[in-house]
């Protein structure tokens, strides 16, 4: 499974997000337009606008109202990582310098605050009231996320505070998106919510992959040191499988109370995860999600936007990055 | 004239306001709870909403949508208050200490994310599409301001970039809540545009104003040292009509080099403009922008809340701080 597969029927209309993207720059400094570029050939494979414009594609949606939708989502997300950058003082992210590094705090948070506004405005040059809703509610449910994992106290081992976190920080931004692409589709709610179920269930997946692959990964490929979830606080699916297989591990019971800071113990419960098998079970409930996704595509009329976003589906657990 | 005689007719409408913007804390953590209760205890007039709900229910607009629409415009002046002091590094904002003084700078931006999110939202509640592009667009404007104001090199002066970044810093937002509150009342567009207009003049009329009293005011009132924008390198209408009648003036001329950083040079310009009665001549230059908007009463029907417009317009020429 590679990217080729679930992007062939939609490889022109990505271009025309992408300049839809770059446009939103257009009369801005050129410092600031040089900056949009980095950020959008630093690459990522448009991942969400792609779910957008399959599902939309695939019934019927206006074509314009589409590449709009998808630029919309794919700054958003693009403004969320600028500020995230800066928040975590990651200066590299797969691979690539971050804005963070080339730039001073005050100009990346005006970037990222200008990414937001211009999301704000092509969302609203959708002239989909619902959608408008939608786009501003999900905004609110990432950012809320993201002051809860800052204020919720490092070295956490709970589940469902992962399974929120994960909603807020992605899934809920791949649901909006294939929602929305039904919204503005000539279908009826059943079908809407069947694609809203799709989104969920494949951004659910695609966050416990990046756990996982925080432990299994190409350390190269991804572009991070393995475990550095861990080395900062945070306890994902494979850490707390592995609490709730070894719950007498001193590493695991020196979390809550600031183990985490420890480099050595890290770099040695790491390795204890990476053998004990729990990533990999992490990955059966990734696919599990991805399963359910693929039940939602089932009662849909064959065609080749719906074998690609059953490729997406799939690549969501198979990618290596 | 003082803040009781434009606040009357809408000091319980204020109230619901201010409910409304604490609500949007609700479900959030604690701790952001107490931010923005420390940011809406800091006070401010609360200027923006006041037009809005004055305009709107002269014009019999539905109450619901004119509180929205003022605690969505509250919201957004208080976040980009809150990146810009972060941005700033401003420690404290009329004496009281800033977000960015009592915490990290990620929370800082966070919580201005989560003002923005939220005000977002707001807006989308009012229902009204024009309405929710509108503010898109003025979000859109006010940041790429800021972006303009942080890449344009310090020390220009320069009168076309002035009145464009008073614009897009203040003018820009009490136009938009102006014109809002007419776009969901009962009336035709020629009202509308009147009240647009008169929105935009006394916001104008609002920036001149704070930049005068940076060289005339009550620093204990203000909050900050006197001139403090030029010693950031910004000239502001006072120092441009100095700079137009007095070309030679050597500290005007170090200026576009950097002499803004020499405090010594930049003390003694502040002392000479403040001589010179420049600031007196942007102030009449504030007055000719009152002027204007309390021309767009003059064709309504004798109201409470027209009074009170009239009484908020004059206010805005005759206030301390």
């Amino acid at each position: 499974m590679n990217a080729v597969t679930f992007l062939s029927p939609i490889t022109e209309d990505i271009k025309l997000v992408e300049d839809r993207m770059r446009a939103q720059a257009d009369e801005a400094h050129p410092d600031l337009r040089a900056a949009l570029e980095h950020l959008l050939s630093a690459g990522g494979k448009r991942v969400r606008p792609t779910l957008g414009l399959l599902v939309g594609n695939m019934l019927n949606a206006p074509h314009e109202k589409l590449v709009t939708l998808g630029a919309a989502v794919e700054l958003l997300h693009t403004a969320t990582l600028v500020h995230d950058d800066l928040i975590d003082g990651s200066l590299l992210r797969r691979g690539t310098p971050t804005l963070n590094a080339r730039w001073s705090p005050p100009a990346t948070v005006l970037t990222g605050d200008f990414l937001f506004a211009r999301a704000a405005k092509l969302a609203a040059e959708t002239d989909h009231l619902p959608l408008m809703k939608l786009f501003s509610d999900t905004l609110a449910v990432i950012v809320n996320g993201e002051l809860t994992q800052m204020f919720t106290s490092r070295g956490l081992i709970n589940r469902e505070n992962y399974y929120k976190r994960i909603y807020a920080k992605t899934a809920s931004l791949f649901e909006m998106t294939a929602r929305a692409a039904g919204m503005v589709s000539p279908v009826g709610e059943e079908t809407v919510e069947s694609m809203r179920d799709f989104g969920y269930q494949i951004g659910m997946a695609f966050q416990i992959v990046d756990d996982v692959l925080d432990f299994s990964g190409d350390q190269n490929a991804v572009g991070k040191p393995l475990g550095s979830d861990l080395l900062n606080g945070l306890v994902t699916l494979p850490g707390i499988y592995y609490a709730e297989s070894n719950p007498a591990d001193a590493d695991i019971l020196s979390l809550p109370q600031g183990g985490w800071t420890n480099a050595e113990n890290m770099t040695r419960l790491v390795e204890n995860i990476r053998a004990s098998g729990c990533a990999q079970k992490a990955m059966l409930e990734a696919e599990q999600h991805i399963d359910r996704a693929l039940t939602r595509l089932e009662s849909l009329e064959p065609c080749a936007e719906r074998d690609a976003l059953e490729n997406l589906a799939k690549y969501i657990v198979d990618r290596k990055i």
